[in-house]
């Protein structure tokens, strides 16, 4: 139990450096300092700084799914679950006390686009995989009959995601003052684009 | 003259790796091991890790403004320029031999946005400067009568700029196989919105 509990501890302090600096910055020793233990002690925890980074990236995940899905989950199927899913990502790239740094798997992704390894594979299933959460939102909210039924969910998802991404760049890099009301107007006009014909394949 | 030419190829240089790790991999020990200089040579030219730092960033957005910006202006006012350059973007994406890690620029955006200092400042000021040049590009459109005169150029800038980082995360980290639909299907379709009242203010 107590090993489980310094594990759970040391990934929240790794995580919070990899939201401030990137995943690059992590490393055993750096982290072994942070936490106040020795290298070898971290060592006997993660064995290497690869599996440090997958963990972080694990922890990372599950608390998004937590955060974005999970309580969207109590909302009706259709529209009124695809508003909360997109509330909770603006809430989580505006920031928590565990990720001062903005979302660390947007960073990640930028980073570790061209390092091709056992990370980003690893990145890249869980950015395949929340893509397809996001997607099976969208098929409900067809199958409910609140979207056209043409709307092609591939194409809804990638301009979902840009907007995501615009938000965070203007939010967090720019401080710009128009960032939130950008964003909530354009994911708006997606949803009403896809009661119309507009979104379809 | 020798003492130039050197100062450019170490940035070069200096670039690529930037390219693939990150500004944040940059030092002047790094940067002396890859170019075969001594770090007393390398901090000679470059006096401190920042100002290498800052002086690779200056030269990414002025080879960004020649290769997407420059080569625009060749294209009549108004649409014709504004698709122009949005086409060099795309290219510029896609990648070069100078950037084998993709855009610097976006990486550097997600890595430094919680890290304050002069390199975040100096990336923001860059950054704010293509945004107005974006922005400038569409006035002009607006000017030219193909756009909507009430076409709210602020919020086209951000649509515009959130379509390019979704193109480059689908793209560069996820090589989706329609990346490159989407974006230009997004692309027509904003342009078409401009001509009619949807992006107004």
């Amino acid at each position: 139990m107590r090993g489980a509990r310094s594990r759970a501890e040391i990934l929240k302090i790794a995580m919070r450096l990899a939201s401030r600096e990137g995943l690059e910055a992590i490393s055993i020793g750096r982290i072994a300092e942070k936490v106040g233990m020795s290298k070898s002690g971290l060592f006997g925890h993660f064995k290497s700084k690869e599996n440090l980074q997958r963990e972080i990236l694990e922890t990372v995940a599950d608390r998004f799914a937590k955060r974005v899905f999970v309580p969207a989950m109590k909302e009706p199927r259709g529209l009124p679950r695809l508003k909360a899913i997109h509330q909770n990502w603006i809430r989580w790239i505006q920031g928590s006390q565990d990720f001062p740094g903005g979302c660390p798997l947007i960073a990640a992704a930028s980073e570790l686009d061209d390092q091709p390894g056992l990370i980003k594979d690893y990145l890249k299933e869980k950015q395949l995989l929340l893509i397809h959460n996001l997607q099976k939102a969208a098929q409900l909210t067809k199958d409910e009959g609140h979207f056209h039924a043409d709307v092609d969910v591939e194409r809804l998802g990638w301009y979902w995601y840009s907007l995501i991404l615009g938000y965070h760049h203007y939010k967090r890099l720019l401080n710009h003052p128009r960032a939130d009301e950008f964003a909530e107007h354009a994911f708006d006009e997606l949803l009403q684009r896809c009661q119309k014909k507009e979104l379809s394949s």
